[in-house]
């Protein structure tokens, strides 16, 4: 029994409420494997809100959902709470004061080695970015200095989460996303999926599949970008 | 003779070429000293261009200004390249990888010396951020991990460039730029200048003014942000 990971672009999808675009996804990877409660990691403060803020409104939507959910400031002990988690889902927010957090508590090496021993992990947004290789693909203002750029490198690649394509009839001459990612490999390696708004990817084991409605665009050092659409296997994002 | 900075949000503004909309800014802040040549870093590497293809674009264009230009890999030392420079011209990229090569060639502590003894100082974009208290405000990618987040520290604020207003009617559900700089004063206290593209900053020992032609935002910790329009004096932001 490997890794198996729900790697959510965004928790929103314009038009629509939280996780409401994602629901089905999340109700069959944890039914799946019989989950009833899921530990929460409110870390990456979006917006800045509390933990307690933050963990309510997961809380609420996964009650909807037919699912229990604790933060995992609730617990005593945090390695413990990770160490007896059945499901962590990871939300999103800022990527710098998630890793940092991530890092000041200590438990991605116990949450490496859950995940590897098979306990549902989902992420979305700087969620999905953590569990990367490192989070030099997020899309995050640096507010905090994390002690590195290094993630919890649950997959072998990189997440760029919110990708957006090219708009042809943009004034603004700010970087676009594209070229952010073809500069990062200027510098580096690891392969970048850039998830649309709207796309999922489920890693299980080594069987790697593209949900939801939008595609991905795939980059690879030294090639053209690949666009995949919805459904179609990306298992060999697993083989390096 | 104190500081003497131009700091510009983009070097190119839509419809228009490299450095054409800050043209007349640049001229009369040069002339103004009677600079002759500019030294160039061209650290920030847009698109990963090499030094010399970098060096040889803003070349070409100082040139059609009637200014001699000099990029800083020119020059067997570093530090007396910029002990001797008449003035000095940062260029825009990535900020993360610019910050990095700056502590690579510990120049730091040489130009915040020059700088303070009034040597001009113009930068665009990324070479707006590095002259902040911290690059925490940069909109760029982190593709390279830099020993600290802290800039030159020029002034006492930071420059949030290419400063984008939220669309009303954007589908993207990324974090709005204004979004980004309040989370960005959950966990820290600088003011932060938002600064349009078409934007820039003159500033003269204490004194401050807003030049180009689209205005700013300026972001205060606990404070709504404000609307400052081209002409108005920010003298302010260097009192503390």
């Amino acid at each position: 029994m490997g890794r198996n990971l729900l790697l959510i672009s965004n928790s929103t999808l314009h038009g629509s409420g939280y996780l409401d675009h994602c629901e089905s996804e999340i109700k069959s990877f944890l039914n799946d494997k019989d989950v009833e409660s899921v530990l929460f990691i409110p870390y990456a403060r979006p917006s800045g809100k509390t933990y307690d803020e933050y963990t309510g409104i997961a809380k609420e939507r996964f009650q909807r959902m037919g699912f229990d959910l604790v933060g995992i400031q609730e617990r005593v002990d945090s390695d413990d709470a990770v160490r007896n988690a059945e499901a962590i889902f990871i939300g999103g927010g800022n990527t710098f004061v998630l890793l940092d957090s991530l890092y000041g508590v200590d438990i991605i090496p116990i949450i490496k080695a859950r995940v590897r021993n098979g306990m549902p992990y989902i992420g979305t947004s700087a969620g999905a970015n953590v569990a990367g290789r490192t989070i030099m693909t997020t899309n995050d203002m640096p507010i905090i200095y994390p002690p590195c750029f290094d993630a919890m490198g649950l997959i072998p690649f990189n997440i760029n989460p919110h990708y957006i394509d090219s708009d042809p009839n943009s004034k603004h001459m700010g970087e676009t996303r594209e070229t952010r990612i073809r500069e990062y490999h200027v510098f580096n390696d690891n392969t970048v999926v850039g998830l649309r708004e709207g796309a999922m990817l489920h890693v299980k084991n080594n069987e790697a599949t593209l949900k939801g409605s939008t595609g991905a665009r795939i980059f690879r050092k030294g090639k053209e970008p690949t666009e995949y659409r919805p459904g179609e296997s990306l298992d060999f994002l697993l083989t390096n």
